[in-house]
């Protein structure tokens, strides 16, 4: 089945806003095994949007649209779509009503503006889609050939919504059974793109029928794999097969699978392994901080840290030795060690992790040049041994350092950074240990 | 003038690729005064672009392409773009050697591929428009009646490259000298959207010919100007006008213009009050430091902060009282306050800044639901009164606290909790100094 978007309005034309609402159709529609063949933009002009509209039906004859349900002049995709169906609008009283009800909860104090009841006209023989979240219903008309246009709102939220909740169901059942299109990624970290490829070898051009994709950023490398030409269930048993083969291949440079982040992985390691951490950052500024306690319900692993950005606040809170500053510089091995170590009995937490590099775009030297990073990781000492489950050994009392190049600007330097620090956390709690360091 | 933008992908049409080249260039053409009509976008597949091409051609007369101009098989826009207007492909030495050139820069060790003399297959009769950070050059071929196609790479950070240094000043001279858009952006925090609104009045609906959108978002509410009717000077003389009365109206609730943050503007104020800031994070867990420390050369007002997340911390490191955590709890005004002083004292700066709140989604009671959040700023005592330029009187010693209550998901309650400890700095420092606390 073979569907094209339409998404309406100037501010995308314009530039003001992304069109995050196309690409999350095109995901969900090839899920679904249905083909997005085209996707075109146009602006708030009634006679553009009917001509936009009747060129996809009659290429596609099944036309989904975006934007354009509001209460404001501008908004007229309703009014466009019965006009390509050459359908009168009539006022709906049931959307009336609920229009009046959802004014009244929202915003109590004044009467609901006579501009919104614009909402509520619905052309002739139209099926209504109902909008969890918002106040714009869309509408589903059909014509003679069994060709249809839907309208969805604009806001990306109540699209997702709408989307999943009215109209998903209805789309599935028209696509039939055919041939999906499903993706499985596996998240790696700590490993460059090139050197993923020389471990996968052959396997890196995909297999099984599956193709395979290398999506490097900030946060590691993601290696998506897709199906695209079995039926649902063949489809979901070859992801699953090609995810087991890949993790076999690139073993603990995966650190999880789809939309788990880093620290979800690190704070559910911990928080098996009775570990707390602390955290000492000075060049990522509290982003390490932030990207931990992004996840709700942080707090029972998640100590606290010290944002250590002038190098007195080193000294002072984390006794960081002014001879290894003035001889090492901030940037170096026994620094970062004195860091993690410093916060870590501060705080009394079973493991830290500390971070002190050069994000630029200033401060760089030969010596040290942008993006060198130091990260260091110090595990209790002086306590007995960490027990850990699965029947790992326990935790020996350890501290390491090691020393980044990152490259990208002063946002991605940082972001590695705080990334690396994670997956330093990780491979301490989730691997075998490694012996002391010298 | 009237353009067509064509992006070419499948992972456009799937979704894996948010298109934010459209949005680039819709940007860029607008404030050139050239219309974007329609974009359209369609996959890797050469009829399917000959196709598209071939109707907005039809349509427009000048269209721009994005993607497919990379090495590989599923890179055909080149191609389509000669097969649509008829001419034959040839190797063009002058770029073959300069791809060779370029691979033996980056990737010295291999020999390129041979696949890559690809990218050096032009069109006859195309001018070569340079990229200058990717290997593919884009072309721009013009048939007898003087419509034109301009094919631009995928990549956004080409594209960006390309448009503004290669392609901007010709579409800037074919442009001519019509009408231009452009737009001028308020920002403010601190103050909603309607109590924006009732400020305003009737200017609300936009004034002296100029279109006024609300965008409400984490970071505050921000107003875009935006001239349509006038030629270029008129059009800054109207928009730089307008935000004099914007200014005039909203007064202190306006931080900055267009792509300043709040982060940059509170460090440009602490360096001309030669005030340096520490931070107290609770929920936001990092998160307000990260956002200071995204600023280039933070550092000489930054000082650092503590990430007070678990209880303990806030007694031990910042000496908040085991009675007020006791009676009040962590997110109230007392501790609040005492983080503040706490810190600012420990790290000894002139100002600190503190923020405890319940960033859900778990944590909410009845008294406290998700979003309470105090905010609290302390500025030295037992010093003599601040320093201040411009002829604004010295700041006096003093501390306060703020209640929030704020909307929105974890992630946008962090964000506006940050963006708010920034404003009651901003406030502090850049405004005449209120009273001491009672």
């Amino acid at each position: 089945m073979n569907v094209e978007i339409v998404t309406i309005g100037d501010e995308l034309l314009l530039g003001f806003t992304v069109d995050i609402n196309a690409s999350f159709l095109g995901r969900e529609l090839a899920s679904l095994g249905v083909t997005e063949v085209r996707h075109t933009t146009c602006g708030d002009d009634i006679a553009v949007i009917v001509e936009t509209l009747r060129e996809a039906l009659e290429r596609t004859g099944a036309v989904i649209t975006t934007g354009g349900l509001g209460p404001t002049a501008d908004d007229m995709t309703v009014e466009a779509v019965a006009k390509l169906f050459g359908r009168t609008m009539a006022r709906d009283e049931g959307i009336a009503r609920w229009l009046e009800q959802r004014w009244l909860t929202f915003r109590r104090k004044a009467p609901m503006p006579e501009s919104n009841y614009k909402q509520a006209m619905i052309p002739s023989g139209a099926e209504i889609i109902a909008n969890p979240i918002g106040s714009a219903p869309g509408v589903l008309l059909t014509d003679e050939r069994g060709r249809w246009v839907v309208t969805l709102p604009g806001v990306p939220r109540e699209v997702r919504s709408m989307f999943t909740e009215s109209f998903r169901p209805r789309i599935a059942a028209l696509a039939g059974n055919g041939a999906v299109i499903r993706s499985a990624t596996l998240r790696t970290t700590g490993v460059g793109e090139s050197a993923i490829a020389d471990k996968l070898g052959e396997l890196g051009k995909g297999f099984n029928g599956l193709s395979l994709a290398f999506l490097p950023g900030v946060s590691g490398v993601d290696l998506r794999l897709t199906s695209r030409v079995l039926v649902s269930q063949q489809a979901d048993a070859a992801l699953a097969e090609g995810t087991r083969i890949l993790r076999e291949q690139l073993g603990d440079a995966v650190y999880g699978e789809n939309e788990v982040s880093l620290a979800e992985v690190v704070l559910a390691g911990c928080r098996k392994a009775g570990m707390r951490i602390s955290v000492a950052e000075s060049c990522t500024g509290g982003m390490l901080g932030s990207h931990i306690t992004d996840v709700p319900g942080a707090s029972d692993v998640f100590h606290g840290g010290l944002i250590a950005y002038d190098d007195r606040v080193k000294r002072q809170l984390l006794g960081v030795l002014d001879s290894d500053l003035d001889e090492h510089g901030a940037v170096s091995e026994p620094v970062a060690l004195q860091m993690a170590k410093g916060i870590r009995v501060r705080l009394g937490t079973e493991i830290a992790v500390s971070i002190t590099g050069i994000a630029g775009p200033d401060g760089g030297t030969d010596e040290k040049p942008v993006g060198t990073v130091w990260v260091a990781v110090d595990v209790s000492e002086g306590r007995p041994p960490i027990p850990r489950p699965h029947g790992h050994p326990p935790i020996t009392p350890y501290a390491k350092a090691r020393l980044f190049h990152f490259a990208g600007n002063r946002d991605e330097i940082r972001y590695r950074a705080a990334q690396a620090a994670l997956d330093m956390i990780r491979r301490t709690v989730l691997e075998p240990p490694k012996p002391p360091a010298t």
